[in-house]
């Protein structure tokens, strides 16, 4: 498997043009991130442009965490697109178990192929079909007891599946990998869950899907940890988390990262 | 009278999930605004979901600032659900006095009686009927002007009206307070008075409304003072206030609120 | 002509009211930039309002980032109580050769005269009708490459259009400005340029639309070589920007003001 840093300055190679639907609460802070990573992005969710769109971009990134059914339809086409022109696309379950218009969309989206799914284990269990006690967009699940689910749910969809939490899970369905980097500080800033699968969508360009999820996963944690070194609450680490994703090098990551297999 | 502190101190161990229908300037400062405070918000405005969470949620806050006909449907969707369940919800009316648009809006969620209602004067004064001056959010007319249309608009409603302002203003329309801690760089920040809303609702959650009201408006008042400490402008000025709402105790916030009887 | 200072310390004295219909990715960064430049934002767009309170508005930026056709609707409402009264409005064609949609937004957009056009080459490019290489809001081709189309849609459009870039290209279809104030991080962090437009939009109100133009330019540029001295990357820069467009005076301006005939 390529090395961490290898995939983060392949990803910054290719800066590439990733298409996002998400949320209105992560729109601009997404956008931030993934400028600050090296990718480029852009915010397109209109039916009437979101499959021409969808042909320029290089990878798409879905997010459900502020759903209405146009948007629902938009994320439809724009994956459908990437299904028929074999291009990556990333799927955040925000908030799935919460309601059932969002276990609809997700079980439309599922049906689409999605590259990678990364959600925290509420998500994950609920996506997969069993009862979780998730609100929101928080966690009421450790990671390890949603390992099982995204076992499952990987090989369901064919695609690689993330655990976020203190410790996240990756796994394709057969191999699965841990990463341990990452900071307290990061579920007390809004939408950067979200954020980070834009960056996946950004690794994912190009590069194999498993590694290139860890080598996110890894990244964005580490940033996290530079940030948390410099902040003194919540929103002076966001400032830092912007500039440690911007300022951090492929040896930096090879270095900090803290990946083992699982 | 409970202490703000105490106020202060039991918002946090309920942590409550604070459901938001608000306005996308404020989207993203008001979840971040509400995770730094110690609660766990949620912004979730579709038809097709908005009652279904709203029974999840135990607080809700209802922000008119860039409505839309759909959204305005589900606010009432929303605060209708609150009604039914007699959990708290609170409105704030952002330019109602701009469009007759938002005067409809509001017209429909008084009557769905709010727990407790917080604009400037302006807003206040129009909404209470009385020709105001506003202009978009700005408040054009001083808290003192609005202080007989807040006692009327409280004994309507049957809640709490707070007046924001250099000394904000807080009536439940028999006794009345006044908190006058706050710092002139606050109003520089946009949505920043959009999402105090959101910490009104989080501190309403199994407190009584005046005191909850007034403890809410004098912690954000107090870490607005504690950033101004730090800020060169109103750039810091936002980053060191998430940061000061983060750190700020019980014990800072009993020792530095300034609040009084009217 | 009159100078950047007098231009940016007029715009203050008015605080003009400024009515913004912009992209979900701008709305909280840009109401920041207009309140810490001096001026009073306002974000309405929904068609039941968005007439009346164009009305009430000094001046109007329209931004295509994110359209839908509600959206693109309550564009040509406002842009056209604009034109009907006599009061300038600026049009961001944001990647506007990106899809169809874009294009037919822009053409009914260019038809309502807007006072100012700023974009980047790529965008200019294309709005003027001839093939550009835009994707997204990256502009592909540099600034030069869009004079002549700058000149010919500014003598079509009757306004001014400004190319944004390292080097600035103003016109008014007669004579041409370049404005040299900026910094590389400016584009590394998101919205900015949409941001600008709000500015734009304030400094037009009373003053003359080429050097308003101008001033504008040269002062947020500025702003961004100040940022730039505070700032250890995109993070800390966008905040150091706002504490910059707050800090800024007139004599300042004048001072470090680059702009010449071109």
């Amino acid at each position: 498997m390529d090395t961490t840093g290898t995939c983060l300055h392949q990803m910054r190679a290719t800066a590439p043009l990733v298409h996002n639907i998400t949320n209105f609460v992560a729109m601009n802070i997404m956008a931030n991130v993934l400028l600050a990573a090296g990718a480029s992005p852009a915010m397109v969710h209109a039916r009437d442009e979101v499959a021409e769109f969808a042909h320029l971009a290089q990878a798409l990134s879905v997010n459900i965490g502020t759903p209405d059914p146009d948007w629902a339809q938009a994320m439809a086409m724009a994956a459908g697109v990437m299904a028929e022109t074999g291009k990556p696309w990333v799927l955040d379950p925000v908030g799935v178990g919460a309601t059932r218009f969002r276990q609809e969309i997700c079980a439309r989206l599922l049906d689409l192929g999605p590259g990678v799914i990364r959600g925290n284990a509420s998500e994950i269990l609920a996506l997969a079909g069993i009862g979780a006690k998730g609100r929101g967009a928080d966690a009421a699940d450790p990671v390890e007891a949603a390992e099982t689910a995204a076992r499952d749910l990987a090989r369901r969809t064919g695609g690689v599946v993330a655990v976020s939490g203190p410790v996240d899970y990756i796994t394709d369905g057969t191999s699965a990998y841990q990463v341990a980097n990452g900071h307290a500080l990061m579920p007390r800033v809004t939408a950067l869950g979200c954020s980070l699968n834009g960056v996946i969508a950004a690794f994912l360009v190009g590069q194999p899907p498993l590694p290139a999820t860890v080598a996110a996963l890894a990244y964005y944690g580490l940033a996290g940890e530079r940030a948390a070194q410099a902040a003194a609450g919540p929103g002076s680490f966001q400032v830092a988390f912007l500039d440690a994703l911007h300022a951090l090098t492929p040896s930096d990551l090879d270095a900090g990262a803290r990946v083992s297999r699982a």
